[in-house]
């Protein structure tokens, strides 16, 4: 296959983030074309392939693994399959891009790795944060030594329920908001320090709103000490009206910098009407608003795919990879485990036999 | 003592808070006065005496005591100073306006309001988040409904040290940034839920920028979960760079608020040249800046002060009182405790022979 | 009378502004007290008598103006009503303040100063906006240096309509917007400056929304050229949705400053349910609101009844006086006969037989 | 040539706005390819090609025109040249983007449309604002309906001087900001309401801070009335201090909108040491500053390039041309008019023998 053509994509999955794969590449076309779609429900991959003009549709994911000249495909489906796909993807020669969290259990995690490097494909980890654009800002104004030594690194993520039913099921997707959104904050706080060993995790969390359809925890506070020195603060919230938040804080010594990646790029807007789409889960367009521009490229989703298909022809390196993906999911275990007791834990965290990070808060927890 | 007369109040202290104490009198002159100031330093009295025409002075605020005609002291000394004050204030039958935080020890705490129950006077606990406007707004929102129940509750204040060098001796500051700012967010968390039962505390700190001249912890994450199901996060820093920050954010199932007392309320500003004072800290006027408006009004003060005289005439019941104070200072107790063994700390908590709450974190810390 | 005594007010009004009259003077208590309230439709004035405890009560303000002991009344009427009233106040030896704008024509005006000289009694203008904190704070930094020489001072202020049905009709507000809040931006302009000479007017206008219902234009942009060298841009709005919105910029070659009365000192909320009151003229508390927080203390309401109580006292002279209002009075003849003709009109401007200011525009406007 | 090919451009210019456009092709690469760049002054060209690893450099600019693969140029050069080089490479053959303003006289305008339409190329305007990301949003809910009939519209550009000392040189500019980024609000506002006739402009400049280095104004405010019933206002100003200043307003019936291009998108920040840079003409990045991210991405330039190319294949319309420049053009000539007059100029508007638009504010002009 010659260098210089496009890579060629099959997305797995046809619903919320398999749109953002589908309109990612759309946006950014100049090194990779999406070829082919898997979704397993009748007619989802269809809608998504005539949407976005895929050629290919397959039900079976495993089919679409056997196209010959498709190079790289991407995961975006529910949690717990992350693994068993990615390994297919890996024995079927093709490079990886798996959507956060990893997977469910470390054993999972340590395969992944394992299989894709013994395979010769990328495992690359669709953590966003690493390129959203204003956050890239802040690092590079750190990296400048705007704020001297940083010492404490913030991120949150809020908004009022998951994308899609699957997640408040725990057995599908192994744990709460923690789970699904507090991946960003940890894998964010360990990126922009510069990944640091992660010396202990303290959390604390609770379902405030939500515990009529789950029993995964929809508001959580995480805490990370670094071996550097530094702390981060993750929080997150599946119990925030409102409309999505995402925000960062840098403290430094010498400087701190705030980066609000939706109410602080927005427009504040009054509409007696409404209007088309304000922002990821607002509930109205009437009234006062905050409505995003370019939102997926000020995410970072457009540069994120463009960047994996260039690592795919040795182009540039990835800039998130299932390791990073794993400490991640270790942090996740840790972080369960410390709600659950009550105590920091210091790492490596390990524990045998659990097959869903949440049982260690749930199993432990005295709320029963 | 006429009912009607004007409280004729004493300060002791010059400094910093005890300044405080007087604009605030002087700007809601109708229900006090300050009639008499005590300072140790030679000079010091005259000086803030000079500045707000107070006619009285003294150097021994046990002399100030002895004046018959003074209804009301407030404190604005060392925090190792406040219990023996009151006391002596207490004993010579005079209503005391303590500064924040009450005190050192819980055995302090106990003492003082023991002694002010005993003596009929009123033990008032200069907390001014409770009258603090835009505060006092959040809170009648939440009453009126606007957030349905209230599940969190935050609050952070942050600079780069404080306002006099004796809060970086431990030993007479108790602990640091924790102590001197933690104790607002506490008081703010607590008060803002009306009260409820506090289960438990979890707090990390460290020193990441004051090192070399204290023992003290310059920057503090504090959670407390409390009986009524909610949970208060207190962030504080003496490591902030850029002028002082003040904010609350409240999470209710049904909405959510934000308040920043400060630059939140300022004007943006930038000037080539610069001018009078922007704001308690900021590091210059030139550039951009921040410059609140009507500081202490905005903070409180002078509607505290005014409502703490109105208390001394039985007009209006304390909004914060010993007892208040007294909550925070078990908080501060087991926050130290807390950050000094990794662990949450189950409320009550009482250690015994502990002479500053900072010892139970320097002690135990792994960090030497 | 004793100066030490509290001035005794009588307001004539009962609606919006007499409302905030007579909580300005509750909320600063010590110089001034309520003791009558005057209005014609039977019911209103006792209603804001029970509201705010007023001992007196009056069907005829002139009455009212019969009673010895009251020293000032405030007039709180539509504005056709003004002089007659001011005058007849002046004749029965009272001090008066009088709500914006003064009067509806010029001969008003000077027949009102005129009388009051001769009375020898106060004739205040009630313009706050030379009060309210955010604003003086922005003046002050001026007066330190903060911008230089300043050479452009803008004031906007918009919602959705007025307060009362009379402000639609022409003949008893004289005039649309820009007469009834443009003579606030007027005001602004010319003290910030420090009330330079005004060398010419020029204003763009008309009705984009409300036509159903008034002749009066709901949307206007004023420019001012002050004889230092600056340039004043009042802009005002019958026709802005989302509550009200009030806001300066001041500009200097060596800097610049934004000060926002509302938004930008308000709470940024977002509620399901609803709660008592955002701001004036706010469609709602549901979904993303900015609710104010002690919005008359914000606007400067209490400050400025307080300081011309004083001013009846003798302790302060008037910062806004009869002079004040009849100067923003030309501007607003020269402000219409500019939209009326399209041209920049030089003052002094004073048009002979013309009723109300508005008819300079209506009747050479080519709209018809 | 075949259309697949990515188009090949050569940047007449070597400064600030030609670093600009090699930037904003390098940054969306699909459609076209600078080939080569030509400036006068020798050494400068050679440095743009270095940075942007372009092959060919040229002192003159027609012999740049005779290379046989360049299908359009981009003009950066001082707006006294825009007209001679238009048609220079009209008469080549070449396509041509054009910075703005789009000429000096409108008889060059006139020119400059008519030769290329005769040589059959495409006259482009590089009109930035039109694709401007969260402009266009802006525009996108105004057409949902957001905001029902839209009554007024604002621009304003404002920052403390040009990017090249011929600005200041009337000669060569034709004018002062009104002529340099007045250019931007006219065609922002047209635009925006969609292309509706002009009826008449007011505009009122004086030259507050640079007298001492320019005869044009540094600071203009303009209202233009829409033969669709809204208004336009437009400020600009080189006289402004913080760094570049870019915001819209929008006002209908319904509803409202702000959008800020640069403050509005920053990271609120603040260093003690600085970092590298955070907005255009920001004087430095220590204390608080505002860096923005992603400037030309933020601003739209890649984007309009982008589209440009796409307009030379035939794949996409040109968003704005020179018909675009010449209603502009005519508007700069009856503000500059306006001004010097003080009254509205009704449009269509054409003076005869007038070299450059400044002239009629100069001339007519009562300050000297």
């Amino acid at each position: 296959m010659s260098g210089k053509a496009r890579v060629k994509v099959g997305i797995i999955g046809s619903q919320f983030a398999a749109d953002i794969h589908a309109e990612a590449f759309r946006l950014m076309p100049d090194e990779a074309e999406v070829v082919a779609v898997a979704s397993p429900t009748p007619g989802h991959a269809e809608k998504l392939a005539k949407k976005y003009d895929i050629p290919r549709v397959f039900t079976d994911y495993k089919q679409m693994l056997a196209e010959d000249d498709i190079e790289m495909v991407t995961i975006a489906a529910p949690n717990f399959l992350h693994a068993r796909m990615t390994i297919d993807a890996a024995n079927a020669g093709k490079h990886v891009v798996c959507e956060k969290p990893l997977c469910i259990t470390l054993e999972e995690a340590d395969l992944m790795i394992e299989t894709c490097k013994r395979k010769g494909v990328l495992l690359m980890y669709a953590e966003e944060l690493f390129v959203a654009p204003k956050y890239v800002r802040a690092k590079e104004m750190a990296e400048q030594g705007a704020f001297g030594k940083v010492y404490m690194v913030k991120q949150c993520e809020k908004h009022f329920g998951p994308h899609a039913p699957w997640f408040w099921d725990v057995e599908q997707s192994g744990g709460g908001v923690f789970m699904d959104m507090g991946c960003h904050g940890i894998a964010f706080c360990y990126w922009f320090l510069n990944r640091p060993k992660i010396k202990n995790v303290y959390c604390q969390m609770d379902t405030y709103v939500h515990g009529g359809r789950t029993k995964g925890e929809d508001n959580s506070i995480c805490i990370l000490e670094f071996a550097n020195g530094a702390v981060g603060i993750i929080e997150d919230g599946w119990a925030r009206r409102g409309g999505m938040d995402d925000r960062i804080e840098v403290y430094g010594e010498g400087g701190v910098t705030y980066a609000n990646l939706l109410m602080g790029n927005a427009l504040p807007t009054y509409s007696e009407y409404g209007y088309g789409y304000a922002v990821e889960k607002a509930p109205t367009t009437k009234g006062w608003t905050y409505p995003v521009f370019e939102e997926l490229w000020n995410y970072g989703f457009p540069q994120e795919m463009h960047h994996f298909a260039r690592c795919v022809r040795g182009r540039e390196e990835p800039q998130a990879t299932g390791e990073d993906g794993r400490v991640v999911q270790e942090i996740l275990y840790a972080g369960y485990q410390s709600a659950g007791t009550g105590r920091k834990i210091e790492l490596p965290f390990r524990p045998e036999g659990v097959k869903t990070p949440i049982e260690l808060w749930l199993n432990k927890n005295s709320r029963a």
